[in-house]
């Protein structure tokens, strides 16, 4: 049995489309177990549901509060009494759509950091013309330094390379200026220490090109990658709206326009964040999934897929040995 | 006569592009004169054209050139040569599509800083599912102070307003997180000096709703300003070209598509920076005109255009004036 904890208060769309997505995954996978944490009254009509335990909170997390004040004060929230489930390892992965912010926190208080590793970070799939890369840190650390991007850079490629099976990953530093070594200050010192280390560090990558597929990792600052993810997730909204707009103005072009629907749509769903079902907080001991904040049930679902698949493969496992391996670069970096 | 300067040895497609771009403006503006910088030999054919003057240089800034080497050792390149006929005041605005960092540094170095402005920015102008937008800043200046970005604000409000008759525009920070304070140290520290001023500064915005209109001139620090306008770019191409990919694969969709193409073709006019012709350069004294370095001849004639636009509306004297009255504003950000 694969056992994940859902945080069944956490996101927009939350409880309904939480405990949606819980149903269709135990669906479709047949040796999963959760565990649904959540207010005791949310789980009405599931009492005779099987493979499913319960824990019942009193509390939850808003969306926003602040992390630190909620780890003071509520410390029998959804998130912190999932993540205690991890650690004492009743459950091999946590999954929520709350709180970023609170899971970061809790993640790093309850489970502990991996040794060598100093700031855990989000790393999110996303989409591009080839294959799909990896940007980290998508927002669990808005003020970094140097070696902190240079750890991202490491623990993204493992991460690529031990769960997706993407050889010799390339690394690339966010920045303007195509030239390595161009960028704000934080860039430049970080470039110091990927050019010093031996990963297949490939220099800097601008805005312009990032969804071109042309590298593996995309590392910055958590404040960054948290804006340039909403950004394109709100631009590829934007564009297609537009389209819309043009296309209406006149008929022949609305009848072409319900011609290529079929393929907007097949567009959309290669494009969709929802398909990758959540970012892995990298760095904390234990198998921490943070869904977007406006998961509806497929999401949800392909989160609890992509947690399954983390612990199949022995993500946690396979991440520290790595990193243990590479302790003496991220010493380096201290 | 509105005399315009413009370099022509600078942007990816320079010279070519540049002189077919001067030569469609002159058609299109009777009373436009241009001094065309550039090494003499590329303006072979020009020598009876009217309402032309050719400034004859022996170097040029290359694209990846260090701005600071530039302006030490070659004095007499393009950019430095045109911005010192604007400073004489021969020339009333100066457009150049070459290594920008080059242009900032040459402006501030020979026009000088317009009082109470300690870092000029770049303001461009970008199409949103409302009115055009102004995002400052899009690159001069990749690590700021708190202090800068609220002159940014102050600065791209002016603009928008006496240049674009924009009425109050609504001020934002680009952060993470909706709540006004919300971000990283800089971001939180610059919400300090909007939210004590007497303007139009209503928080924070999300990448997400970059394009939605809501407001109307967006702060941030160059670097992530940069890489923001650059993703953008780069993402609105990458959709349309996985829509098309798309749409090849179905004849019926197929159809769909050449018949939805003019649509797509307004679409691209609509969304093409080539349409506003350049980001004017705030903050120093003279109307300095930064175009696109992949401009080609359609691209330079807009941004001369603009220029021409700035010194019909009087953009300088109109900036200094605003600025002159906002200076207690400004010395408070000391």
């Amino acid at each position: 049995m694969y056992k994940v904890v859902l945080d069944v208060m956490g996101g927009d769309l939350a409880p309904l489309a939480n405990l949606k997505g819980a149903e269709l995954a135990l669906k479709e996978i047949p040796d999963l177990f959760l565990y649904l944490v959540g207010k005791e009254k949310v789980f009405k009509g599931w009492e005779n549901k099987k493979r499913v335990e319960f824990l019942f909170t009193e509390e939850a997390v808003e969306m926003n509060e602040s992390p630190s004040e909620a780890l003071k004060k509520k410390k029998g929230a959804s998130i912190f009494k999932g993540l205690t489930l991890l650690k004492e390892n009743q459950a091999q992965a946590f999954i929520s759509a709350g709180n970023s912010g609170a899971v970061v926190a809790g993640s790093i208080f309850i489970l502990g950091r991996i040794e060598g590793v100093r700031r855990p970070a989000i790393a999110t799939l996303l989409p591009t013309l080839k294959n799909p890369m990896v940007l980290i840190d998508a927002g669990a650390n808005v003020d970094c330094k140097p070696s902190d991007l240079f750890q991202f850079g490491i623990m993204g490629s493992l991460f690529l390379e031990k769960i997706w099976n993407r050889y010799s990953p390339k690394i690339a530093l966010l920045s303007i200026g195509e030239e390595s070594g161009k960028g704000n200050l934080l860039v430049k010192k970080a470039h110091q220490f990927f050019s010093k280390a031996t990963l297949n560090y490939v220099g800097n990558i601008e805005g312009r090109d990032l969804f071109l597929g042309e590298v593996d990792v995309i590392v910055c600052d958590g404040f960054i990658g948290n804006i340039c993810l909403k950004l394109s997730e709100g631009l590829a909204e934007v564009v297609i709206n537009m389209l819309k707009q043009e296309v209406q103005k006149s008929f022949i072009s609305l009848l072409g326009f319900s011609l290529a629907k079929k393929a907007l749509k097949e567009f959309k769903k290669k494009s969709d964040w929802r398909e990758y079902g959540g970012a892995p907080l990298l760095g904390v001991r234990g198998a921490v999934i943070i869904a977007h904040g406006k998961s509806d049930a497929i999401a949800i679902k392909n989160a609890i897929k992509q947690a399954v698949n983390f612990i199949k493969i022995g993500l946690i496992e396979k991440l520290e040995k790595a990193i243990e391996k590479n302790l003496s670069l991220l010493e380096e970096s201290e």
